[in-house]
């Protein structure tokens, strides 16, 4: 199945079914209204689910045209939203850059920061920010929407509690990062609101591109319309989702419709930095990695943070060339309040 | 007016509004089934909620008998959960106690962490823990729930936003704070499901104890049924929740039903640290902060955190005695998964 959340005026949207084509939708708010709802009481709602995607498929049910960006975030508020880490590489080359040991304690523990969940752009929303300076950056990851997890969830109730995936835009303001977590406490500020794709899907969308733990695709990242990150999502995974879930879980209950992303996706080139996608290399996720490999070659960083006016754009095509999600495309602007 | 969220079976509860003396409540469901719902809609609601507030008062309207042990915390789970650290005595004394110099920016920049908002505590939870190990310890708190927060509000804006106040119990595990902060990223696993009280209250229930930006009254937090804290909330505040919110609203907006925490309610005694309740002091809204005196004055700290079966009260009075919020309380427990 794949879910979205139309734009209908409300805070949450209208629940909708697309083909698997993402050429058309038909209303699946008779069912629940909104995707929270189906999450909600998931267990007596996605077979119903289910029969309508069925009549979809068969065009046996009233369809309307599919745009993207009349979609908003598949939840467009959720009640939680906390992002691993888990492409390990990318740590080790923010740490390499600034020259500081990574512990090794960080192959076997995730890391993981707690988002703010309660104003998600819609996916093709700009980013607005006041000023350039603070750094503004995308981080292209792949995100599981789960349902209800115990608190001390075992890896296996981890990976049985997986209902959907979607991508994520994490954006991130580089330039306000040292300060904020200088201060101890994480990030706040210097993480504004994320972007999702317009379309959820369940894992079983994703075929033999999923294993239960990882996504085995490449995420596609351009930025201002040239190939910036074709890194696959399923390579250089140290933790996967369901550990992921696990470490979130470890000292409280997860609720239904609790979002854990994977962190930037990234990859290692023969045990190392990776090279841009323009040199053959699988490129970057997000513009801080460029910045510290050419920090660690030549000693300081040459790729600007995005400015006003910059495009970035993220989504996943499977193994045939079609987009799984839907695209991302957000463009940065000026901020006026 | 006093609104409260009463369990029926659902995640998010019934809206109620709870008469002034906490003895009775009458339904409120049928101008808005819950309490997010009554915030997303508040300029609309809020009127139609008052005016059963005053047939309330008249007794105009049936009500029912309103046990504290049946409610919800206000928001059983919420979009946004931000927690300041406001009391800069507090974050002062933790960084002396390991000999730590303590920022000058502290003063100036709010210390805020971004919390988990899916799984609340109710009021009357236990607090169950796998192991006593993890260091438990309760941070009597006082919160406030905003309306829509647009991103770079001023102080003028975030203060006309608040909407209601409440209590907090922000439970936190001190085992694992040092390990989680020393890994960057901030708390997540150290800061489990909080509590709140079973009351939110509108700002004009406080009358001149609420100056729009503190509360001027004493938190009272008891241990195993003694006095632990009767810090004043109004005194030793160095950011008011007006600056809390603009804090938080600096890069992103805040939604309606986004909840802003004070951080552990701190008094000084003249210049330094406090004494204990028992001594004539004000006492203390957590246990690190005695353990923190303590280490300060004798190298060790002697008051252990919280062991399975210990109670936590915390409560506030008004000026004649009568509890504004109702009382958190919460007994810990051992957690069997």
């Amino acid at each position: 199945m794949k879910l979205a959340s139309i734009n209908n005026g409300t805070r949450d949207g209208k629940l909708v079914l697309v083909s698997k084509d993402l050429a058309y939708y038909t209303d699946a708010s008779f069912l629940a209204p909104t995707l929270q709802a189906a999450l909600d009481d998931w267990a007596r709602i996605a077979p119903h689910l289910q029969a309508l995607a069925t009549s979809l498929d068969h065009g046996a049910v009233p369809t309307i045209r599919f745009h993207e960006h009349e979609a908003l975030s598949p939840l467009p508020r959720a009640y939680q939203w906390a992002d691993g880490s888990a492409y390990v590489n990318h740590v080790e080359l923010v740490r390499k850059a600034r020259s500081a040991e990574m512990p090794e304690s960080f192959w076997t523990d995730p890391l993981m920061y707690q988002g703010g969940s309660d104003s998600f752009l819609s996916p093709r929303d700009p980013i607005r920010m006041a000023d350039e300076a603070y750094g503004i950056d995308m981080e292209g990851e792949v995100a599981v929407i789960v349902d209800d997890v115990p608190m001390g969830a075992t890896i296996d109730e981890a990976r049985d509690a997986i209902r959907l995936l979607m991508l994520v835009n994490d954006v991130s303001l580089r330039g306000l990062i040292p300060a904020e977590l200088g201060k101890g406490f994480g990030f706040f500020q210097s993480k504004p609101s994320s972007a999702f794709s317009p379309v959820a899907v369940t894992p079983d969308e994703l075929g033999d591109a999923w294993d239960g733990g990882k996504v085995h695709l490449p995420l596609s990242v351009d930025l201002n319309g040239k190939p910036f990150g074709r890194a696959n999502a399923g390579i250089d995974m140290t933790f996967d989702f369901p550990k992921l879930i696990a470490h979130a879980a470890k000292t409280r209950p997860l609720s239904a419709g609790a979002i854990i992303g994977s962190g930037t996706v990234s990859n290692k080139l023969d045990g190392g930095p990776g090279k841009s996608v323009d040199e053959g290399g699988a490129g970057y996720s997000c513009i801080a990695e460029v910045r510290m490999i050419e920090t660690i070659n030549s000693g300081t960083p040459q790729t600007p943070f995005m400015r006003f006016g910059d495009i970035v754009r993220i989504e996943m095509r499977d193994s045939h060339g079609h987009s799984i999600f839907g695209a991302i495309e957000q463009k940065v602007e000026k901020y006026e309040h």
